[in-house]
């Protein structure tokens, strides 16, 4: 058995082998000990839920794979949400003819994530397509996290002259996924950022009310998180181009393809808002972190126009800085 | 806007446009209030956690269409492991170039099964994916339920001489599929079987020990779910083909397409055991749904043979029914 067949989704005997002999051994632990139609847990107080299914094209890429990218972007769904992640679902749509060797690859990478992040695969499933209709792999995972941060994070939570933070720099993610694409030798200069981001947001926790804000900076980049901050509030936000890091590879590609760092897919940067007082501490906070050291204040909230971002540019000006229009980076996560 | 576009899952403003004027306000609920990571819930006690990926060609068939199928599917999978269906998230993959009132069609669906099942939907993600690369439109549902029956469902808890009974006529929702993929015009005289079970599960609760198992009869049809009771088990089932209910156009279909109803997906069917003296009791209990009027029992638990299925067949022989093998009907759900 090298490949997958059509007769793995059928339900029947091949069905059957695959979960037993391949996907179960990799994924097995002490909840998800049978394979029955759901997980029963025992959960008291408040959870948070998330979903998200990963369609990266390709799906092995440097720095990762969709495997670790599955299990760390909802991890991180349900860490910026205030929540310790716990319990993932993995629903696997493989197309006809992935190699099994490639399966077997991805999921060694979802167990290790998973052992990393502390959390335990608990329920699963598996669809197979006809070669052609579903991109190699596409990978759902939904997460249960258990509620540890004690504030709702939300944008109403954000006043005038809070500080607008962001935990690393920007593009590696997008930028590694484009080069390999477009199969442009970086070496191992451009690496994805991946990463599981709880142990930042844990420690961030810590700050409480003084924490206004958290979301990790994944799909259209920081330009469409910090629009999502302001969009339809009564605040607007300040942000110096210059203070935002971006590694000088990132940008010497970024400029090579035309494209603009701020607009780019991460997948292990936080943006956060705290009040402006504990700016700082925030910043020390971050710093003891690897995934942190580079974390820097970009901006701040003002009352100038409401509802926009204003960038500081390089060269000294301002622009209007919109959600991402007409960029196509499809199956970048 | 007509059709979905690349654009659409770029996380930029298109990403929002969609999310926020179509997709949100079909499903939004008192839950999923704003569009952040994860929705935040109250749970307390035992839950149950399940995951689906629906890939049903075509996404409208007799019956239903692939929206009902994700919320009906992952609901049952929750009722028959014991639990009431309480909360569900979205995972939508879309292929560039899907009309945009296809989606609002499922849409709607998905929002009015899930009223019918009392679920709310609480977090969802969109992917898009280029042309040819996502069979138009796969949705995963990923679904958390309130354990209610006391008992854990699995096979460990059958005996010899328990009954095997299923809650209705197999067959209708592959053949409704196979059918409307072979453009056989049946008129209207089968529809797939598609529907919510957990009223019927929540029924068999009160019985508690004395019913044993409890399978929703999907992929690999009962076949597969018979093989899976006693699968390594000491006990075999004994099986009359006589007793299983087929409707007449569904054998008459089966007949013309080379298929046999007992190796064909539903999507409404429930295969139970119970203990021997509470057969007619269960069947008492399914017959008062309308799902369940043609319940019946079709076999019992026996030493003979550990680990197989044995059929008595129409002719009267005796075959040892199998794990499906070799059949192929992908994209049945």
């Amino acid at each position: 058995m090298k490949h997958i067949k059509l007769e793995h989704g059928s339900g029947g005997a091949l069905s059957r082998q695959l979960t037993e002999e391949i996907i179960y051994p990799i994924l097995k632990n002490n909840i998800y000990t049978e394979l029955s139609d759901a997980a029963v847990i025992e959960v008291n107080g408040k959870i948070a839920f998330t979903t998200d299914t990963y369609v990266v094209d390709p799906v092995f890429f440097p720095g990762g794979d969709i495997g670790k990218l599955a299990v760390c972007g909802t991890c991180n769904d349900l860490s910026v949400s205030g929540s310790k992640p716990q319990y993932l679902s993995l629903g696997l749509v493989i197309e006809e003819g992935f190699p099994i060797e490639q399966l077997i690859r991805i999921l060694n990478s979802i167990r290790s994530t998973a052992d990393s992040a502390g959390v335990n695969i608990i329920t699963g499933d598996t669809k197979v397509v006809p070669g052609g209709k579903g991109g190699n792999i596409y990978i759902n995972t939904s997460g249960i996290g258990v509620k540890e941060y004690s504030e709702t994070i939300s944008a109403s939570r954000i006043s005038v002259n809070d500080a607008v933070i962001i935990s690393g720099p920007i593009g590696s993610h997008g930028i590694a996924i484009m080069a390999s694409r477009e199969s442009i030798n970086l070496g191992s200069k451009i690496t994805s950022d991946v990463a599981l981001l709880y142990p930042l947001c844990r420690s961030l926790f810590g700050l409480g009310s003084r924490l206004r804000f958290l979301r990790d900076t994944t799909r259209g980049g920081l330009a469409a998180i910090l629009n999502e901050i302001c969009s339809g509030n009564s605040f607007g936000l300040n942000i110096r181009e210059s203070a935002i890091p971006v590694n000088e590879d990132v940008q010497a590609v970024s400029d090579i393809l035309g494209l603009n760092p701020i607009e780019i897919a991460n997948e292990g940067v936080l943006t956060l808002v705290t009040d402006p007082g504990s700016a700082q501490e925030a910043l020390d906070i971050l710093h003891r972190h690897e995934t942190g050291r580079e974390a820097a204040v970009i901006g701040n909230v003002t009352e100038v126009f409401p509802g926009r971002v204003i960038l500081e540019t390089l060269v000294g000006g301002k622009r209007i800085l919109d959600y991402p229009r007409g960029l196509l980076l499809p199956r970048i996560c």
